[in-house]
């Protein structure tokens, strides 16, 4: 719908169930309801496979198949080393917005959806730089904002701000529910920190099992790093410690401010002029760059030269602090910049 | 200010600090600013102790001391066992409303701060019946649901529904910290759902270090509980077994739905997803159409998208005829709605 009303673009659809793309028909998601990803590919510039992490691996393939050599293929799905590992094309470069609700079905569609979300985006080495150019522009066009990263630093960080947290609310949950039928009690009037704390225990099984399991040993690290910080303050506990308590506490206090106090004002942008070589991997290995420093890239595009062995990147970043960053970063990867 | 407002009582007040007295009296919340605990409990029926628990005892002491032989004692202490046992007086009954926020001071003082909340009034064999009956209809006269329960199922409980909460945000968000700054990285601008599984992270300090230690042995079992099922879950992942992550992660929306719905005797709440335009106004709008309808809402949160322009409200809704209402008026106020 965003690609629709905000691109003018021609989006044809295929879903393997016919009821789901006459239902996106209806709804206005798509232009032109397909038979086969072959018939929805035919003449694509980009490709986006939305499908359960489980299934990602084949139906990816499936769309690589059917794409044209100028078709840039990406998916959405939440983890991002199985899909990427497992299909080194030019073309393909794995995606994850960050984005939606519980809710399920193109019903519940929105041309709104991205406006303003982050879009995790994981070129590699064999990423042709034009075709990720497109994929970048056409996700800022959404509305969104495109983020490289690689995909070992994306499993690791989604593992920690999101799967977690998922498996200790199940957790939460299960324990309450366990320990108040022993008690024979009910759960308190309370105000809403136990709901907060538990809103996404039980989250769509189908979705989530997949998650889980294809990024289970991140999951895990993460799962040990919690049960080392358990055993940290039961010990603490134990000790009657007041003073470690306290500290602990108020570390958490600083923590929470310094995580949620990331907001981006209304900063000027900047443009930079980065001379690159014309060849695969060198616009995600900028993209990585700028990303690792936090540096956030606004907009960019790819100027190749007539011959297209040479070229010119512009990169639109946010923020005169993050500018020169980008600029210093750039240059010491070897890279002829300049601020236009 | 309930007391005075509901009861028409008149309320006299005692604090170590003047200023926090004055500002209490200037705010309406006592009638009469009183020099000592003595000069304020003179000829009076009911007394509440409000203090940090780790000085709970000795204030209950002084006002056991300054009450007369026919007023009732309470206190407001987040953990019950400590104080119960420190004073095995007739006249004294523990009591924990389940209500505030994290704003603490008399100028957030509002007359209907209890209205529907659980307030727990731990009695024992030592009270005095008449002295329990009186507090009881003084409680619910404020507004809230007063609830007997032993000090030792108050603690469990709590350590259960409350403090585990508190600590595995704390341990969340330090995690997180150090999981970005180790990774560059920054928190992505995600949905809620990490904002939310931390909201309660890093509590006042002082009087959460109180309450995590009064109840340290509660809150170990519960630590260790929690430590027993991250095992659980870590050895599933571990094995890559699918089906032992899905009843897992099925169990654990059974378990939140049933913790929900036994809040309501006997009915089921049903949740329902509403998108609506992030402006002032479009709550106030959905909660007086659904309460001019007669549907409860009985639990509601905001979904801001990351611009914050748009979004989507859950609300919870008791009975399957109200929730059918609620989602058929929602439609027709023009909000795409959706049974979660």
């Amino acid at each position: 719908m965003a690609a629709r009303e905000r691109l003018g673009a021609e989006v044809r659809g295929y879903d393997p169930a016919p009821a789901a793309l006459a239902a996106a028909r209806q709804r206005g998601a798509i232009d032109v309801a397909c038979a086969s990803p072959a018939q929805a590919l035919e003449g694509a510039g980009t490709a986006v496979v939305a499908a359960p992490v489980g299934v990602l691996r084949e139906v990816v393939g499936e769309a690589l198949a059917a794409a044209g050599a100028d078709c840039v293929v990406t998916d959405v799905g939440s983890t991002k080393r199985a899909i990427v590992s497992a299909h080194r094309d030019p073309r393909f470069v794995g995606g994850h917005p960050l984005a939606g609700a519980e809710t399920a079905g193109v019903e519940h569609a929105r041309a709104d959806l991205f406006q303003g979300a982050t879009w995790y985006l994981t070129p590699t080495q064999a990423t042709a730089g034009v075709l990720y150019e497109r994929l970048h522009r056409t996700i800022a066009a959404l509305g969104a904002q495109p983020q490289a990263i690689d995909p070992d630093t994306h499993d690791r960080l989604m593992a920690n701000v999101s799967h977690l947290p998922h498996v200790l609310a199940n957790v939460l949950v299960a324990q309450a529910a366990q320990a108040l039928e022993a008690e024979h009690e009910r759960l308190p009037a309370t105000g809403p920190s136990f709901r907060d704390a538990t809103r996404v225990a039980g989250a769509n099984t189908a979705i989530w099992t997949d998650i889980y399991l294809s990024n289970r040993d991140a999951v895990i690290e993460q799962i040990d790093a919690t049960t080392r910080r358990l055993a940290d303050v039961r010990d603490a506990l134990e000790r009657g410690d007041a003073a470690a308590i306290a500290a602990w506490n108020d570390a958490a206090r600083g923590d929470r401010r310094r995580l949620l106090e990331v907001e981006l004002a209304g900063e000027t942008v900047h443009e930079l002029r980065v001379g690159v070589p014309n060849r695969p991997g060198v616009v995600a290995q900028l993209a990585l760059a700028l990303g690792r420093a936090g540096v956030n890239i606004v907009d960019m595009a790819l100027y190749p030269a007539p011959d297209r062995s040479e070229g010119s990147v512009a990169l639109w970043v946010a923020g005169e602090g993050p500018a020169d960053r980008a600029a210093r970063l750039i240059a010491e990867l070897g890279f002829p910049v300049a601020r236009a």
